[in-house]
């Protein structure tokens, strides 16, 4: 089956290597408007005109939220047309057969992701394209997962809090560290055995520290500290939300 | 050199394993109010009544915060006597000897850590009592760095971020997840992943999502799907924060 990839961004070139090493599914051409090659090393032709693509029967758009619907336009009618964003409705391509290939995962500038620690939620509009869409996560590597349009908005906003929250939690740590002449390093530990922990514990039974003793002396001393007023409300909200979640 | 370790919570009781394990200091007795046997299965003695402890070096005390200060108060004064809070005062010990012992991990119950991932912090009063723990440190296993008083309560500041505040976002993930009939386990190779990150990037440099991106449509999509008002506060806040570390 034939298949042509939209979308050269940091999901589209992990998507690209992986479609290439995979043989159910044969990719025909790749849409990167940045590479002015003709072909890649593989032998896959790079367009950079939407109007010359060639008909196949899947695109795959990797492309911005913004994209999705009017890149859907200028498509095939009759082709099968997915996204991969978590949080864009389906309806947003307008095809007939849509569908969407959702990658649970952050992708990155010079992090190669094996997709077999992705996990892929998927979700058609056509109950008969969903084991084409299985199919496809399979021949990655990946493990799929049917997700209607409100499970993925919502493992959406959860991916939100655990990837790019964390993350932030983490600058402001590296932040305090780096004032205090004190390499990030030392609390690698720390952050490791806290996803660890999980393999074992729920994060709600995991739960420690100032807030969840209730230790406002502590508290206090940690607002004092803050200069940042963003991070200071930062520790204000999340400290009272651990309180109030633990009230009952 | 004589050692006595007060306390028998979390911490404590994973000092007094990684203790008798080694064999630089003797553990002579272990202060454990909960526990009536008299002796450990090691043939260290346990200790309810504080009065009765022998005399030794070195104190430990792995206790709460609010503990420690009248806890000194009845130990020789002669002692060096060092507490494992990350944010207490070293003056909150008596003793002209004194110290802290950090370990900047994270604790819990049915979970084995072993010391060559704990980074200990130490500080001394009297500089002759540093190598003191410094070789403590080392008995046990783990790596030690120099922390004044500044630096220790900056970094406990940072690791209740990167470990109390992380945890209850996964904790909030878990909540959507189980909403929505869908398993944490989805999340983990996310989790995981922006863990593993910090290996190659800042976090800084890691920074996606929505906020980073000033995706207004997202960020208002999300706080509609969102009913706690805590984490409703938490998504306004910390998109916020995130969008004010990238203005410039």
């Amino acid at each position: 089956m034939d298949i042509t990839l939209i979308g050269a961004g940091k999901l589209g070139k992990q998507l690209f290597c992986a479609l290439t090493a995979q043989s159910h599914f044969k990719l025909v051409e790749w849409v990167d408007r940045s590479n002015k090659q003709h072909q890649t090393a593989e032998g896959i032709s790079i367009v950079n005109d939407l109007s010359s693509l060639k008909a196949t029967q899947i695109y795959i758009l990797a492309v911005s939220d913004q994209a999705i619907e009017s890149l859907s336009h200028v498509l095939p009618k009759d082709a099968l047309v997915i996204h991969t964003a978590g949080g864009v409705s389906i309806d947003a391509i307008q095809q007939e057969r849509k569908g969407v290939f959702y990658p649970i995962q952050s992708f990155s500038e010079n992090r190669v992701i094996e997709f077999s620690k992705v996990p892929i939620g998927i979700e058609t509009k056509k109950p008969e394209d969903q084991p084409l869409l299985q199919l496809l996560a399979e021949s990655l590597g990946a493990q799929s997962i049917l997700l209607d349009s409100k499970q993925r908005e919502q493992l959406h906003l959860a991916a939100v809090l655990v990837n790019n929250f964390t993350n932030h939690l983490f600058t402001e740590a590296a932040n305090l560290c780096e004032k205090n002449n004190l390499p990030f390093e030392l609390l690698m530990p720390l952050i490791q055995e806290t996803v660890q922990k999980l393999q074992t514990h729920s994060p709600k039974a995991a739960q420690t520290g100032p807030a969840i003793r209730n230790d406002i002396k502590t508290i206090n001393k940690h607002l004092q500290l803050i200069d940042k007023p963003h991070l200071k409300e930062i520790y204000k909200v999340v400290t009272s939300a651990i309180q109030k979640n633990y009230e009952q």
